[in-house]
């Protein structure tokens, strides 16, 4: 957590014209601090060794300190340091990022000044990523709630896996979600604070002339046209949260109802299975190998088994009667 | 995600009397931009082609850029250009707005400018189709609702389609409500901000004379009354899905509470299995192929019998009372 | 939803001093609009033939108008218009409220001008109606409720009526809170513009002395006391509402124990009745029509009931042993 | 609801000595009114006759009207009138606080003016009383929360009425919670609005110097002491609710297991019996009186012992290894 | 809760240079508020008896309060006491803390005044301290989690210890959340006061050369830094706590589906059963020693025995049947 002045970052600068002037050079904390008059307390938003990291846009004197996603970079007015992020270096992303930034800081398109294009640059990376992991995660999802919302039906092949998988993708959506709003909040809270977006003009600071507290007219264009795609992502990931939610409670009840008409039929098997145990008792009684006086009678037979089966009929038609009652008395 | 300045869309355009000047003309985006001192980052807000779209209002300089619901325009002080929207160009709701539109555009009524007659009839028709989209879910939602409050009664036939209906209808309720609500921050966002109320006025600034900040009553005043409007539709939403969560956790605690009256009654039935099982034992051990030394007793069947009959009922006595005392101790 | 010019309402009016001047008297909208100094879209808030309206007050030049609850009304500087609004002019209430406000507009109390004293009567009017509205639900929520508590405890007699009726108030309480925050919003919405606060002066702006946007203390302190009141009753609501879902949740705990309880109980049976089947087992194979060599055997019957209710004794003992081994492993 | 003008109240009246000039006098409200500066209105405020009420603290001309707790007074800048509310005339607490109230009016400490230190008897009487409620209650909801965690050991003693406590300390806890806020809702607003705070210097009014706008610091760091009190109680009884909550949820879960190893023992238990059935039916069919052409066989007694007693390990063997694949399926 | 001005508290003060001036000294409260310039209110922000306290930061006049954690101190111009919080003394953290203090109170470092750099140094050990909290919580936390996930499948052996391991942890985070989001809303009001951030430069108020109400950009920079810290932190926090309410969602429907198999599998077995005792139940009928006129019948037993095999397999096959028509009519 404690500053350490004499280590060192590794990046990639950019000069005016888009060309890398420094490729994985390595720079040395305290006097990257001096040089662009950052504090060291400004280095712990691009630090690469902090986690949990929330993003961040701070707006110093002579440098704008951009963080979002994998992106973590310097803006000046006539140069750009890309800070090397672990892991994302060689990845295609990363390298359409590149040729994207570079294409921009050549262009001067629109006549935004340089700071601004590299923003611009970073903002699209950052929204594209975004836009791509929300697709990636959709496809799944809706597969899989459409397959819970079958579940109930299938006897016992329910595999609890599906389940567990709902639960993952639960967690990657929550944190997504959070991601993206982050992000949001970081546009929001800049467009929020005049000072901060007029202080954004490196250029226009550099050559004398900064803007009023109240002209920042294409900072605040330019940043709400990103918040708008942010916001927009985070509502996708929002409402498939909620669709897991919904589908979730209702599989729930869908278990419930399930369940209640498992046990109606299993009371029914009980009633059926009583009956037979009732006419089994007079069977066993009767088969007792004592003297019931019955034993030459030429009717016996026919009395005993008829009345165990009556019998055995009677508690199953009672039975069944006091279950509709019951179906009855909750009505 | 990146501009195309070359690609274009298909729109139409209305003329100050309301004529169709261009039917489902190709416009080209970067033209586009240039006639109407549009940014091409603007043009996203009413692109065709984007997914995941909030509704929004733009005001820019020269026009005002509104993407509400299916309908995407450009308002200018002497013109429209409404976009065609994929899949809703023939439809009936289309058609009733653009005559309205057309009618409002002639009418010149209640003194309003041009670009906000032109804005009202695409007002009236975003209530309009968030209205009859309200109506439309509601009826059916109702009638499953209370057609779960009477499934715990019905013994087996609870089927299970109906508790998937209540989640594809609450899934629709929810995008529903979301989508007012978006069209309502939208309204609301304009109205919270004096600067581009009063930037609304286009007839105003063309006469070279533009609205100040704090002068824009009339806009302010369409705006709420479409703003009320859009929030009592969402309110309306957000009724039914509350009635729907709560019948659905009612629906759990009926379904809760029959299960258990069901488990008191699988209780009773196996406690009078129990009781005939016993009854059988006695049978059984008597009836054995082995010398009891009762076999010639004249009274040991009527013994045995009522000695087994008096041990079920002793059992069963002993069992219910039981099973009351479990009841009352929870009380 | 469209405003149709020609139409009209039916309402009665009362003059400077309270007198009714025209009674279910017949207002053209559009010579109502012109005469009033309003716009058509202002009529909407108290068009009798709106539905889902949320209440509200507009406060325009030269008319206040006003919806809450039951209460449609145009207050002017020397008189009040009152919309006759269906199934409620011959209500008990709608009298009462009548003689108040007759009785207000009259007396010239506490100096305040006309329009205010109108105000009043109508502010009385809805809290009252809101209060009277809470006092009704309160006492068959309460009963309810306390019922519920005692459910797990009744064997079967618990009747899913009570269950739907519990659903049937949750509705109730939450529409009514929902309204009753609806008036609260929009006198805490009047509070909050010190513009309209200033315009609801007619008699002031009449007389050509409009109040300064910061002078207006009686508005002020009239409209603060009845918002309090109202957030006493929307808060009564939502205590009553929060109290239910206490309810709910600790119902359906006590019929988780309660199913718990009844499955211990039925295991024990359970492992009854298979004590009593291994008993007949024994006596089923010795009763088989098979030689087995101790037919002749003075203590066979002995021997074999013995071992046999052994048998059955030992499979209990070992049963209830891990049954309690199973409740101590969860320990 | 209704201000009835020749209605009156008991209080009794503290001088600038904090000795008691009038001790349960009756004070009628019109007189009342009058003396004090107050409209009718202000007095429903302290109106000991309306329930539902929110605490308040009303800042007028010539007075502060207090209703905050069990505590109802009317402020002065030389003189204090407690009203007597029913049935807390007679309490400890009560003469507790008169004696702080007496000793902090004469004292004259802190250099604090007579009305403030009025004030924060008040104030420091209903923390106190708010703090001494919270411990009553902490203990036995720890105790009870504690309780219910060890629930689901206990075998069939899980009685009903620790459930019932819990669901009648959640609803005090609610209770205690909101009016907790309540009164820093109170507070917070007093201290938002700058006007009301420096019209709490009634001395400094009756001076004729009257605090500007901004000058209010003694009143402001006196509000804050006892709003950072209260709200560190409010937070108190939030934290104690959430516990509440906590342990619900996982007592539910833990019920839930517990349910699920019942029924794994009960089907196994169903399992032996079943298999004790099988044995039955085949001594059941041999027992049968009729011609087996085995009666004589020496040794089909064993064999179909045997064979029998195979058909219930069998059914045994193949019902648990069943019911193990069915528990490895779910994995 | 009163304030007794003769009591007296422990602390340590540290001079300019960072030396211990006084250890473990005794400060009498009145002394220290009249030499201090506090108010006796202001005491109880640091006083070490009060329980359930909020951390705070109050800027007086000559004088910085800070209670955050177990760190409660007071910082002047030029000198910082520190209070003995009980229990803290003598542990590691605290002796790390004293040594980071002292070490930034002698290095003049980033040209901070003495009391900005001594609430660095506070801000760091408090965030710090939350920091590793949250470490010591994560593991455990998220091994319980995936040992839950597992829950389900393992047989009897779910012990409920674990289930009350996560009721604690859901505790230890809710409070730890609490307490972080405490000291956010600590920095962040006080970076919401202007006057307070400009008042907190006491080196600048005792050279007579107090900050203006909007020059305060240091304070505003170093508070923003642990400001960002703490919220990063509060967010891990909250997102292991809805990480634990995902998974007891999906273990609550793991353990339903898991129940409603087991039904599915106890039907089955009830179904085995009935037709066993139906089996049985011929046997018995014809076990009785009664004459059935089949004695002597050659193919009889043959006959009676595929009989009652027969009515087993129907009984068998009817059940089973209707039980893939209930879950057929489910879907």
């Amino acid at each position: 957590m404690q500053c350490h002045p004499h280590s060192s970052f590794v990046g990639s600068e950019f000069d005016e014209e888009g060309n890398l002037k420094i490729i994985a050079g390595e720079f040395r904390k305290s006097e990257f601090c001096q040089q662009h008059s950052l504090l060291p307390r400004d280095l712990r938003t691009i630090d690469t060794n902090t986690f949990y990291q929330k993003p961040s846009i701070l707006v110093r004197s002579k440098a704008i300190l951009v963080n979002m996603g994998h992106i973590k970079a310097l803006l000046k007015s006539d140069s750009v340091i890309l800070l090397d992020t672990y892991g994302s270096s060689d990845s295609y992303n990363q390298s359409v990022f590149i040729d994207d930034l570079q294409e921009r800081l050549k262009s001067h398109k629109e006549g935004l000044p340089f700071e601004f294009r590299a923003l611009e640059a970073i903002l699209i990376a950052v929204t594209s990523s975004l836009q791509s992991e929300i697709e990636v995660l959709e496809g799944p999802v809706n597969k899989l709630l459409s397959d819970l919302e079958d579940l109930a039906d299938i006897e016992e092949s329910v595999s609890g896996y599906r389940l567990r998988d709902l639960l993952q993708y639960s967690k990657k959506l929550s944190k997504f979600e959070q991601d993206a709003l982050s992000i949001r909040d970081v546009l929001e809270e800049l467009l929020d604070h005049d000072d901060d977006l007029a202080a954004m003009y490196l250029t226009a600071k550099k050559e004398k002339q900064p803007r009023a507290s109240v002209d920042h007219e294409e900072a605040e264009l330019l940043l709400e046209a990103y918040l708008k795609q942010t916001e927009e992502i985070a509502s996708k990931a929002s409402t498939l949260r909620s669709h897991m939610r919904s589908t979730e409670e209702i599989v729930q009840i869908i278990l419930d109802v399930s369940r209640n008409s498992l046990m109606w039929y299993d009371i029914r098997l009980t009633i059926l299975t009583l009956s037979a145990t009732v006419v089994s008792g007079y069977g066993a009684l009767f088969g007792m190998n004592l003297r019931n006086y019955f034993e030459g009678d030429p009717f016996a037979f026919g009395l005993v088994s008829g009345l165990a089966l009556l019998s055995g009929c009677g508690v199953f038609a009672v039975s069944v009667r006091k279950l509709k009652t019951l179906a009855k008395m909750k009505g």
